[in-house]
């Protein structure tokens, strides 16, 4: 039984886990113009090339961008394509939509994008006859594997999927074969928010997570089971184990902040 | 900037979102018969469900399966899309494939389908519109949050990626909206392998990060900064700064193994 082996983590590197799962944020105002040193980028390219892979295929490339003229480039193509998804929405919903701030192009110094390979060949195809996608989704968890190691570094991490990916490809010379999968801006941050950007800003709230269990079978819910589970989750999330101040407390309690507690967010 | 404040990770918090993402396995062997409390899962499940998505879309769901007869009918479609899998290759290749375990569904106590609802309404189709696609990509990022959890958990998890997926949403009775994007298998492991399996058995070796870095526009390489970017992620990996042995260590020193240190595989 892996109890008290090397396998296992100490309290604080498990809490370390669940710190930077739960305080990971998708970044787009926080930005400072802090320069990210090659040192910690490095890691965080590293951390996602050891993203899990289907048949070890590391299908992902890293195109670094930190040119102003190619992030201005993109900061446009950006601009137009919010232009056209914002027209999607009418009355209170396009009123909200304009107030968010979905990018931080120009503010975060480093960029970042990541894309997915379609035809590499290593890994011989093993995993991939029966579902063509799981080299994309390969490729997301080496983003999510970065996102993490950037919270550690107390970096933030923006993922801005409202772009024009064809002028995307064009602008950073992208071959037909690589998929661009995320583009990232990376920076050091005034904060970490406590809550998501869209919770606060009314858009959108978080599911209960009981509801999306389901047990040996779609639509098989068990109320009691699930509520345990979720419950038990739920304990990390409110950071009842791993952090002194709960996240809503930060919300309701203005004083830590007067006392230069800045909280979680 | 974020120097001294709480935002910050200890050493030691640090050194755990290290750990989890270059220990992290895909576990096929080594899963042991010891139950997964519902305490953990819980864990696992909240973990995941805290992954980013698009527009906070949350487009997942969670099929916790244990029951027997439904892992049973599920590894004989693994069988079965193996034996086609494994038409494929010939010669050399043909007898590497025929030597992998490519999963561990009877194995491991619990066994978790996690789909992603792509008509979901939640998130109202924020940044959706450019890249459909990218609801899939949070729902892998799902994963990755709950991969990662698990191994501080000392849990193992491994991917089956090798399914028929029309059988499968059958077997779970998974609606069309619904695709089912990960089949993990999650459970205790004897131990967590040093290198990833695939390598071990001479299928795939790690790429050198180096060469997938690009600078300002894709083919813009530098290899002098590429490896320099490169070098110090695997400094990180290599374990020199955040564990004490080395994983090559591990493979060419047997006496460790003798010595009872167990080492970092």
């Amino acid at each position: 039984m892996p109890t008290h082996n090397r396998h296992n983590f100490s309290a604080a590197e498990r809490r370390g886990v669940y710190r930077a799962i739960y305080e990971r944020r998708d970044i787009r105002s926080q930005f400072l113009p802090k320069p990210v040193p090659d040192g910690i980028l490095g890691r965080l390219l590293d951390a996602a090339h050891h993203g899990p892979s289907v048949g070890f295929m590391q299908p992902w490339d890293f195109i670094v961008i930190r040119d102003g003229a190619v992030r201005g480039a993109i900061r446009d193509c950006f601009l137009e394509a919010n232009r056209d998804a914002a027209r999607r929405y009418k009355g209170e919903r396009r009123r909200l939509y304009g107030g968010l701030k979905l990018e931080g192009i120009l503010e975060a110094p480093v960029n970042l994008c990541i894309t997915c390979d379609r035809q590499r060949q290593r890994g011989a195809g093993l995993g991939r006859q029966t579902d063509p996608a799981t080299d994309l989704y390969s490729t997301a968890c080496a983003v999510q594997n970065l996102w993490l190691a950037a919270r550690a570094e107390s970096l933030g991490v923006g993922w801005v999927s409202i772009l024009d990916f064809d002028r995307l490809r064009e602008l950073l010379g992208i071959p037909a074969r690589a998929l661009p999968v995320a583009y990232l801006c990376v920076g050091y941050v005034s904060e970490f928010p406590a809550v998501p950007a869209l919770e606060t800003a009314g858009w959108e709230r978080r599911e209960n997570l009981a509801r999306l269990i389901h047990f040996d079978r779609w639509g098989a819910h068990d109320d009691h089971r699930a509520s345990v589970l979720a419950h038990v989750g739920q304990a990390v999330s409110l950071r009842t184990e791993y952090h002194p101040v709960h996240a809503s407390e930060a919300r309701t309690r203005p004083s830590n902040r007067r006392r230069g507690r800045k909280a979680t967010e």
